[in-house]
């Protein structure tokens, strides 16, 4: 496959400067550029490296200034993050492995629903009553409790496990390892014993949601942990029994949310946050990496630390507390002026 | 089923008061109750719900003073969140999926001795010797390692992976995709180069213990990892080589253990707590969210911090520091008065 | 099997102290001694336990100068934990269970190319084109996506997933439910919508790499996320699309990288660490329990905290915290006196 530089800036809306007949192979990375790769530049700190690439041409951002010449056509866009990515879409989808049929050595109950075009690879283990919706592909070793139902065009990578009574929308992506509806980690406490407390609800996933690799979703002791549409959640993330998480809100890897709190939309959680219990987290709030969220965040806002709170508050905090030696000693030299 | 509210009394030695005769068909959230629902009041933050909670009856605390008028029958005991574990448990066991005998499509190796009423689903790989009691329930995709040993009562849920010679005993839970009994991570470092030490030893899982989702628990270097009696920890903990963990105590997601710590009898550590290696943790002490002990805690009280210091010194520190600010602009004042 | 001491000494290049005809039969814990364990004595809060150990032989440290009479043959070497790792080594070898051969239970692609003496267990799924180099084992549950390539005397333990066209070296070990190349974590964000950024590189593992349980290593979006030899990675960690990991550096559990970031060699990461995206780590860094890296850190020192500053600065600061209410309360004497 082979396109001209004026045939991508069609597809992707783009304004051509340089060569718009050069011709484009694939697509490379901008530090790591050769002929007949296409790059792209979104992140500021890369933008050194736009002046001395070797690829062919990059798609960059519409208000970019060079500040000097640019070796490489530019394709100018809106959002060149977004344009790439739409790129790369194409790109994957042509490569992409179309697998279909129901494997011989998968185990499909005899009960379950299958439905068009779908994809079964072999040792995955479909219980009863379970429904599989079109287009779906179920990777080897993917195992589906009873009464398990999964949308249309969504797929479950290697080794995904989702126990019985769970639902899981259309166009979802779940990535290899994945449990979803092993029971919530409750437990009634008395006289010094655990009495389990039995997890009788399930998980609802709806449309559009990708779940990474390793990630554990709980079932609800009653009703239904919910995670909403065009969520995403990385890898080993922790999210507990009758927790809700908002449309579009996105937790990066090894971050965790604890039972009954209910997560806004469009929120975005970074690596290792933890959110206690029984909360609730406005729309649009952010979370910084590491930090601990213990109490209800009312949303459009940025937190940092464990307590979390406001994160310029706390990047204050962080830089006083660095002055700290310096302080004491002052105190010192004060004490000895005044006594 | 339907069971009238006196029955019910009579199951969890309730006192009613209301209508002993109302008719329940199932269990519901006392936010979102229903017609013919029983729920509960354990915590306090939802007290506000049973004021206006559309449950037929809710299990409350003996000692519950109500402020408003309560719409609903309500049945006191002892302790709410137990009484309604109680029930859910029987409620459970009525719909308990009570699957029963050995898949043709799973591999289990001739000399496995095999208990009475076991269940072992399809692709589940059975190694050499291992010996599996009574009523355990082995699900698909399980891999036993030669000479496993697991109880009776036990359930092992899908894809549980657990490695040659470990032992697992009766009446445990463990969930999907957790790995019990991987390689410790035990290097011997010299001129820069790493020797893996092998890891000969095993792991010991006692009665009564449940285990969550995508958890790992170590072999030990030499002799072996314990888990005792009727502790309780939940998805992706990490519990490294020879460490031993108490009777009764619990771990909440993504806390970790490192090695050859000895952790006491009914501790709790909550999310993301993370306890160094080599140090022993009194009975009954308590850490707080991402909490990281660093030394020998005597047991009997609660912890926070990251190093972790006694729960109530923590927390008036981070008091002191958020008034740091004020603190830097006082002995600015004062610098300019003394000096 | 049973070895005199001598024979041992002549093993491990070790000067015997007592008894050189005493009998070894196997090996064992230093506070768990009996007749005819071999031992080792490393780390010093192990030394007491030396005077009294029942163990017939230790092997210790040259330097080693001991306070009181020590009741077993000792046998000096250069490093008593590398000269201990080396002989559980011989010791495992022997006991080692050598499976070989393709289970008939496996699902194998006609395309695929296996070595000699490799062992493939049931229920592992080989994809097309698949390349699989001598004495390899590849144990239950495996399940290897197109075009994977595994070099030679690798170890793949039950369940674990390795994505298409990912490449695993020689000498390597990984443990159960890891899972590597699965989709990184990126998503261009768009008037508050995600856009999928396909992720089309993989993940290239070098030679004589260890990887926990249930461990994480993201493809690239473009080019790869590679792990460099000697590296040892325990369970639970995330590794995140395009992260470089240099030659012999360790991670302990639980830590993660973020996407893009460059780690040097011979760096340790103790667990629960995680390192922010786009930056670059240097050689010989390492960063203690539950830091958080926000920058680029030039190699050679020792770090800790969230955010990680170098170690002696931070002890000093937590030093310093502890000390505030006594601050407070002296900044409070001294107000009263100037003012």
């Amino acid at each position: 496959m082979e396109f001209t530089v004026a045939q991508i800036a069609d597809v992707i809306a783009a304004t051509v400067e340089g060569d718009a007949q050069a011709k484009i192979k694939t697509v490379c990375k901008i530090e790591a550029g050769f002929e007949g790769g296409l790059t792209f530049l979104a992140n500021p700190k890369y933008t050194h490296y736009i002046y001395e690439t070797k690829a062919t041409a990059a798609i960059v951002n519409k208000d970019f200034v060079p500040e000097k010449p640019v070796p490489c056509t530019m394709l100018r866009v809106e959002n060149s993050y977004f344009a790439f990515a739409k790129l790369l879409d194409f790109y994957n989808q042509m490569k992409k492995n179309s697998k279909v049929g129901v494997s011989k050595m998968a185990c499909v109950a005899e009960s379950a629903k299958i439905g068009q075009n779908v994809y079964i690879g072999e040792f995955a283990s479909i219980g009863e009553n379970v429904v599989i919706g079109d287009n779906t592909k179920i990777f080897p070793h993917v195992c589906l409790g009873d009464n398990v139902k999964v949308g249309h065009d969504t797929v479950l990578n290697s080794g995904v496990k989702i126990y019985a009574e769970c639902v899981v929308g259309n166009d979802c992506i779940i990535h290899a390892g994945t449990v979803i509806g092993a029971d919530g980690f409750g437990f009634a406490a008395q006289n010094g014993e655990f009495t389990k407390v039995p997890q009788i609800g399930n998980v609802v996933i709806e449309d559009n949601v990708e779940i990474g690799a390793n990630t554990c979703i709980d079932r609800a002791t009653m009703g239904s942990t919910i995670i909403h549409k065009n969520a995403k959640i990385d890898n080993l993330v922790q999210i507990a029994h009758n927790v809700e998480v908002g449309e579009g809100s996105a937790f990066a890897a090894q971050s965790g949310v604890s039972g009954s709190t209910k997560v806004g939309k469009h929120c975005i959680f970074a690596g290792q946050v933890g959110i206690a219990g029984h909360i609730t987290i406005g729309d649009q709030t952010i979370v910084a990496a590491q930090s601990g969220v213990t109490n209800s965040l009312k949303g459009g806002q940025a937190y940092l630390g464990s307590p979390a709170i406001p994160i310029t508050q706390e990047r204050r905090l962080i830089i006083y507390r660095k002055k700290l030696p310096e302080l004491f000693q002052k105190m010192d030299e004060i004490s000895k002026l005044v006594n």
